[in-house]
């Protein structure tokens, strides 16, 4: 099938670019010391290519991204890098056939996956980014109540998120360097094997971990795309052009519910957005550019990744205009 | 079952205000003059809820709304109020045991709806806002066209969308009545019975309208709540509080991917909210309030109602803290 028949918005990945994607971050992080991050790609299809590729441990943000990718049988080490204390999912994620971490950073948390039968854990360390992890000096005392509730703690994580997306790459560098100082003190108060952390935009930056926590790298947007990685963006939404006007602008069928909005409209090569609505993009070629026909192609550029594929039921897996593969976003929802 | 207990992210409609919104509107435009909008819910439940009070005409975004609405018994009178070229998904529809009318706004459209064996269409004219919509000259000639290739013309649409949001409401008047007199000059030209057009911002500004297109009113969202409008605030996406900081603030389940953020960020009484990713929302108490407690609830209110919705796969509605029923959102995807 051609990319010009499938059914429009759709969700299309290039199949040479993911293909250098998983290669580049494959050859800087090889195995398991790599920890694909599902949340950006919800999608067992693809864990299983980099599963192909030697990288057999996942991190995941939702119960239900753990559960399909054990279903999927992929489940031979699944850190679960959010704090959970839904008893219910936590059961549920006891009981799968895995071997299933989850992040702690509170007694609370810890408490939690004691009483559901969780077996392993990792002390989730704040560095920097107000979100969840537990101030480093809590880190060794946290470590110690697990280990008393008769949990295995395999170690830290902690996420440098308020530098991932800095343009200037020595502040990247520097403050990737006080960040996993941080993240190591806290690991000598801890303990275990592990020191999980980084993201896409420290790849190259963040040596000091034992394994690199990356989603984005695979799929890329146009908001990472800005940082001048080797990493080439894989991912577009494909709509339809519906309308156009003789006021010298087109609407496509790509709308904020099937973009990720929060990091800024989408892009569209040669061409301006104007704005977007539901299920609308309103815009108009650069430079004199001529306007598109009805009926006619577009390939627009999410803002962010993440939230975008959230949206699709499928991506369509697409090498120079051919729909090669059709992989189900099968891990959407909590 | 309580509030409390639900998995979260929840999306949570409060019943009476729900109830509310539906009377309110309904009084000032009863039964068929009213048809609601579909696209800012997405669940054939809720529809149900319309139809029982006599809204029984309905307009939708989608073709998959359309089909979904028409599976659920409820297609006496459907508008795709949107343009649609797949012929596939027109056939579709074409086929559908329901009244299906199509909005076109060019003689492609009109080809792709005759060709798929649709009966009726409205011709979309553009009243000001850069989207679908033919130009307003244009009108009459295009529904020749439809009569001519065996389409029977019920009539003309236009949305005022470029004014729905306006603050002024002095302005939103102005701004309405030109848009209105655009399409009442179109209606000349094309004829039929029907003049659809309106939204939730000029619910009791636009009369020179049969039917009014609206779905905002339903569910609000803290955008139209600024408008001072009757309805009520009846959507929020409950979230549990996973993590808080001695540093002063308190993380909640309730990230980018269950809320529209092209209206930015979410609000919660009483708080401030810092910022959202992709799983969390980090915020703090105003007014040296306290801190939530971990595993507390927080009660999110969405910037935008129609792109949060679609990330659900249902909406519980509540009574006073208790879960009274289960709306699946089945309209979701195209």
């Amino acid at each position: 099938m051609k990319v010009d028949s499938l059914p429009t918005p759709a969700l299309v990945v290039d199949s040479g670019a993911l293909a250098h994607n998983i290669s580049t971050m494959g050859t800087a992080w090889p195995g398991t010391s790599l920890r694909p991050h599902v949340k950006a790609f919800k999608s067992t299809a693809l864990a299983r290519e980099l599963a192909s590729h030697g990288h057999t441990a996942f991190c995941a943000a939702t119960a239900r991204e753990v559960v399909g990718m054990a279903q999927a049988g992929l489940g031979a080490d699944l850190l679960l890098a959010n704090e959970l204390l839904d008893h219910d999912r936590l059961r549920t994620l006891a009981e799968l056939d895995a071997r299933v971490t989850v992040a702690v950073d509170s007694p609370e948390t810890i408490n939690a996956a004691a009483r559901a039968g969780l077996r392993e854990v990792l002390i989730d360390v704040n560095v920097g980014l107000p979100r969840c992890g537990c101030h480093p000096e809590d880190a060794g005392q946290l470590a110690d109540e697990a280990r008393h509730l008769g949990l295995e703690v395999r170690g830290v994580m902690g996420y440098e998120g308020h530098l991932v997306g800095i343009d200037d790459r020595r502040a990247r560098e520097e403050g990737t360097a006080e960040s996993m100082a941080v993240l190591r003190a806290a690991h000598d108060r801890v303990g275990g094997a592990v020191v999980s952390g980084g993201g896409t935009g420290t790849w190259d930056i963040n040596r000091s971990i034992t394994e690199l926590q990356a989603g984005s790298y695979l799929l890329m947007d146009t908001a990472y795309a800005q940082l001048a990685l080797p990493f080439r963006q894989a991912l577009s939404v494909v709509g339809t052009v519906i309308s156009v006007s003789r006021d010298g602008y087109a609407v496509a069928d790509v709308g904020l519910k099937s973009l990720g909005m929060d990091h800024g409209n989408p892009a569209i090569d040669g061409h301006k957005v104007w704005f977007c609505s539901d299920e609308h993009l309103t815009y108009s070629p650069r430079n004199q550019g001529h306007l598109p026909a009805v009926g006619g192609r577009v390939w627009v550029q999410p803002a962010h990744v993440d939230p975008t594929v959230a949206y699709h039921e499928r991506l369509y897996l697409v090498t120079e205009g051919d729909v090669v593969d059709e992989w189900p976003v099968d891990l959407r929802g909590w």
